[in-house]
């Protein structure tokens, strides 16, 4: 994580607050779409669902000099958060797995605009196989790694039943992948220099039950 | 959240702890299935990517007793872990936008072993209103409200574009839901007595771009 943004002074930013960001930045986009140059603190805390507190605090992290009376540049905002998250570039992705889960996954617009370009999927279904999914074609899982090194892909998104993950996972890793977005239920071996991130429905499954069955409790 | 569970005596856990959950439960789960009867801490830490003081402090907050030399039963710790999570009851939803990503949650079958059945879709799509999508039929949005009052549905998952969320997301609230899972990009406003879960594929790509970006700085 790089501590200096060319339009910023972004600090080390902890989780929590990387995972907000996305959400500012759609915001910011949204403000500056409709017209506006610069958005005041007050009116960003209005748009969010955050505590106050924590996004006056994100903005102190964010480092961008804002002006008195006028609010932030949405301009330096927009740019300091994508340069933070390297949206501005552009990683080439395979995605294995081309099931109900990797075909929305492969027809998500925002992870292009987003840095995350995925150019085909793969799959072993003989159906799948040759077509194109979402504008993707679909190639077989044997061509993988051979496909990992000729185009020098570096991110593989995993898509698969969670007991062929760990074999996509290891493919992908022999090849030469950087880092896996892994969609299984299943917690991957990797390397310590590959970066793994594992991606839960389950977890977000979980934090929205607990919530529900307090309100269950006071009903 | 209950702080005592008939099989354990969860105290009352935070976030981190929470979005972990799933994870042991499937792992506790495969290792019943396997034929196993108790597990031991060190075998649970090898299963798990988590740093082994995180296992420690958690199987401490589940509060479930261990037997010296056995380990933990499995049975108390999967039940345990279900009526924290409220997964051993079943909510009822609708699912709001029949999109690829809604598609995709339509047949993702972990939801009702978890407590989650989706009964029904819901789309403005002359070409999908009336099929049925892995089992599910699709219904108008015109008929939503009267839906979810008539089957007094608890539960509204919404993966229409962001655009529409928050129309729609005041549909069900005006009809008497009592959670909404948010899909779309979009903070949604509602009620202090509704449960608003939003569930974001950006926060999960924002913290893989920022890893990748340090394994990129590294090359």
């Amino acid at each position: 994580m790089s501590e200096v943004t060319p339009n910023g002074n972004m600090k080390i930013l902890k989780l929590p607050t990387i995972k907000r960001l996305p959400t500012y930045l759609h915001i910011l986009k949204r403000l500056e779409k409709e017209g506006n140059e610069y958005v005041s603190t007050t009116a960003l805390i209005n748009e969010l669902d955050f505590k106050p507190i924590l996004v006056r605090k994100d903005l102190v992290l964010m480092g961008i000099p804002g002006k008195p009376r006028m609010g932030y540049f949405l301009k330096d905002m927009i740019s300091a958060i994508e340069n933070y998250l390297g949206w501005n570039k552009t990683d080439e992705a395979f995605l294995i797995g081309a099931g109900s889960l990797g075909q929305a996954l492969l027809g998500h617009k925002p992870f292009e605009e987003n840095g995350l370009k995925i150019v085909a999927g793969f799959d072993i279904d003989p159906k799948k196989i040759g077509t194109e999914i979402h504008g993707k074609r679909i190639f077989p899982l044997s061509k993988l790694s051979e496909m990992v090194k000729r185009m020098g892909i570096r991110v593989g998104i995993i898509t698969v039943p969670w007991q062929e993950a760990q074999d996509v996972a290891d493919i992908l890793v022999e090849s030469g992948i950087w880092g896996i977005w892994n969609f299984s239920m299943v917690e991957l071996k990797t390397p310590p220099d590959i970066v793994c991130h594992n991606e839960s429905l389950s977890s977000g499954l979980a934090v929205f039950s607990v919530k529900m069955g307090k309100m269950r409790d006071q009903h």
